[in-house]
């Protein structure tokens, strides 16, 4: 993608003293865990979002809260900008650095401290991967809810950065919902600790407004968070339609019906076709528009639900219905989903919206978004938590010619602003980043952004912390 | 008891310009909605905490968001310190309010401005009280979750405040997480919008920090709130056992097994005596300490989620298990739990504590709060949401013998801090208020309270709203 959008300019007494700066680090971290040398620097430039480059100035991996205390309390006395970063899987630019600042990795902090099934929680560092809660707590019985497609890689940290969401979200709420408690680094080098195994506690919810902060707020380096009992099943089943708004309204139906399954997810044709191609998992071929929808409890809760939905679903002239028949069918069904991102940068570059929208704007904005992704000739791929009206438009463009791309962002602005003007809000779960932070202005007046910054700056009065991101550039307080 | 606590001095500036503050408010607000007659101020001194009282300059009652926004615009000009009110019913004296301060009350905002079931909200003025919002939505087979006790009286503001929970709690969250979107006004009269009918929103989560904040961030003047669809069935059982411990960790064991039912309430042998002298409900007088769990859905999921409960209160030698049998039974034991403060209230005075601890150490918390009071000399009902670890000791004593007071004082006090020291907090759902704020440095440390502070002062940098509240008087910045 071009290179359009504006970076705060480096502070070159910072460049100056680049030498120096990493001497003194090094004394605060083993001998292994900064990173210098420009060509080990290399995969730092960028993350999930890939638009954009620029190399750090050092990268610090510590391994432990007193380390990452050191290098914060080190950059805050010298006025160094700072870019923490879990494993780089951000599809919104939020952990692209810049040419003066340190990035903070916490990917070598991957302690599970503690698993406590008395208080259902468990306390990890931040660079735990997403799954890996899972399976630390499986083999008795319990799961860690919230399920980017990128669980594989992705931290919790980086969850809690960005209020990661995921397909089972629906039902049991996205990061913010099973974020118990954190310790957290503030940019002098102060340790706090907020919230914690007990549920609430008194004084102000600061937990909240660190979940989703994007690193601006502080560093998070242990996380407690919620363990959910496994369901007693679960079945994924296909809805096939013959149109797009048909399955959108069948979506809103279903939810203001009052039923929740686990997760709704949508595809329309192309992301069907995408998916089927990579994964084989039997979806059907002949329909426009495929709804997965997940339900979950005892055999007579699942078939009770799903008799709900299919008499909805009938109403809305469903194609094909088909239940998964086993656990390998299942997982067939879910891994065609979850590789979707994946799969489509097999056969294209492209750019992943993440606007959300009240549920009764859903079909609208399909159709909108179509329309305008054909007036910039370009295609496009739906694939989203329908039930949550968290879409997903992926626009697919060549990232090698300038013109495609710039027209990429361009339709990709146009429905982000859509989503906005449709009751909804630029980002379900990939956070703000650099991506959307120029249209951040469409979706908030100025006194809005100046509340958010006013809290910002109670935290970080130097704006020293992932400065590009979040705000527009002009107009800071 | 004892007026101990200290209030801030009032500005005796003020208190000799109230003719004229009286005469300026008067110009922003209907003639009948400003209140400044000494005998009329009465009603406003307290709320539902009634250990103390101070009379306020005066009270404006609004009826919209401008002239709120008018009558916090003018004390911001002025300084004038601000007591924002909804019912009243504060248990911890968050809405006691100060002489030189002005006090508004959200009584008469009480218009359901929208009830929009496609996207399963609903939007209400903050003065409308909790119950009417499920009122307005039951016909067609919605509610609002979050339960007070006081629900018929306390208003949605007030909950938003205070983060207010209920028995319901356990499995529908509390008020921060049935929450979408308000409407605030700034303490510069400044309107703002957070959140709204589409799930979260790009930038920081400005909404959960208000939720809870306890009137010192701004004044919400209109909320947006999650309806659920209210299940197939419910059926609250009976659980009663020979002694409290057991009662406790059954508890524990049936949360760590993964099960969560509706509501888990506790409550000991006093509370039940109290409780079925007034209500009649039917609860079993041959036991130490009774459970109330509801469980709720199908026939085959109440059924199937009842057998694994009974499973484990059998593991804990459980005395009596009996199902309601109707829905008049259901509703009277109901009545008999949510009526458990005023029934007290009927025989003592009371103070009632709110800490919250992990369920592992509900046993243990139990016994040494029993201990306490014993040694103390002081009387103990002990009624709470157990599956949360929300405990409610309520201690009774005699407001009018001041030794008395001051010992249920102190009583209370070693509760909380135990509570804290079990590694819980002070407060689950009641809020710091006046109450707690001089504990708040027995759960928090230096840079914990200096973080909270440099946010309020983010959004009320004189410290106008609610002044006296939260944070201890002595070392605020």
């Amino acid at each position: 993608m071009a290179d359009t959008i504006a970076f705060l300019t480096p502070d070159s007494g910072i460049l100056d003293r680049r030498e120096q700066i990493v001497a003194d680090l090094s004394a605060f971290l083993p001998s292994n865990r900064l990173i210098h040398k420009p060509r080990e620097l290399v995969p730092f430039e960028t993350d999930g979002y890939l638009a954009y480059r620029r190399r750090p100035l050092c990268v610090a991996l510590p391994e432990t809260t007193e380390q990452v205390a050191s290098v914060l309390g080190y950059c805050h006395t010298h006025k160094i900008p700072v870019i923490p970063r879990g494993a780089g899987t951000s599809l919104c630019g939020g952990a692209i650095p810049q040419e003066d600042a340190v990035v903070i990795g916490l990917s070598a902090m991957t302690r599970i401290i503690d698993v406590d099934f008395l208080n259902r929680c468990a306390t990890v560092q931040a660079g735990v991967t997403n799954l890996s809660i899972s399976e630390a707590v499986g083999a008795q019985g319990f799961f860690y809810a919230p399920d980017p497609s990128s669980q594989l890689a992705c931290t919790i940290g980086g969850n809690i950065g960005m209020n990661s969401g995921g397909a089972h979200c629906l039902k049991y709420g996205v990061t913010t919902n099973n974020l118990l408690g954190v310790k957290m680094v503030l940019i002098d080098g102060t340790v706090i600790e907020l919230g914690g195994k007990a549920l609430d506690s008194g004084g102000y919810d600061l937990l909240g407004v660190i979940c989703g902060s994007e690193g601006q707020l502080g560093i998070v380096t242990e996380a407690t968070v919620r363990l959910l009992a496994k369901p007693e099943g679960a079945r994924p089943v296909l809805f096939g339609f013959d149109s797009a708004e048909a399955a959108g309204t069948c979506v809103a139906d279903i939810i203001a019906a009052g039923i929740v399954p686990v997760a709704i997810e949508f595809m329309d044709k192309p992301a069907i076709d995408i998916c089927e191609a990579f994964a084989h998992a039997g979806y059907p071929m002949d329909v426009e528009a495929l709804l997965i929808v997940e339900v979950e409890g005892s055999e007579a809760e699942m078939e009770a639900m799903l008799a709900a939905i299919c008499d909805i679903a009938r109403q809305h002239g469903v194609k094909t219905v088909r239940e998964s028949q086993s656990a390998t069918e299942a997982a067939l069904i879910w891994k065609g989903r979850k590789s979707a991102f994946g799969a489509t940068g097999r056969i294209a570059d492209y750019i992943c919206m993440d606007g959300t929208v009240p549920l009764s704007q859903l079909a609208y904005v399909l159709r909108k978004t179509s329309e305008i992704t054909d007036r910039y000739g370009l295609r496009v791929a739906n694939v989203f938590h329908a039930g949550d009206g968290n879409m997903h438009p992926l626009i697919l463009y060549n990232i090698n010619d300038p013109d495609d791309a710039a027209r990429a962002e361009a339709a990709g602005n146009e429905i982000l602003k859509l989503c906005v003007d449709a009751g909804g809000c630029l980002t379900g779960e990939h956070g703000v980043g650099i991506e959307k932070r120029d249209l951040m202005r469409h979706q908030y007046s100025d006194q809005d952004l100046a509340q958010q910054m006013a809290v910002r700056a109670a935290f970080d009065p130097d704006w020293l912390l992932n400065p590009s991101k979040v705000f527009p550039l002009e107009g800071r307080t």
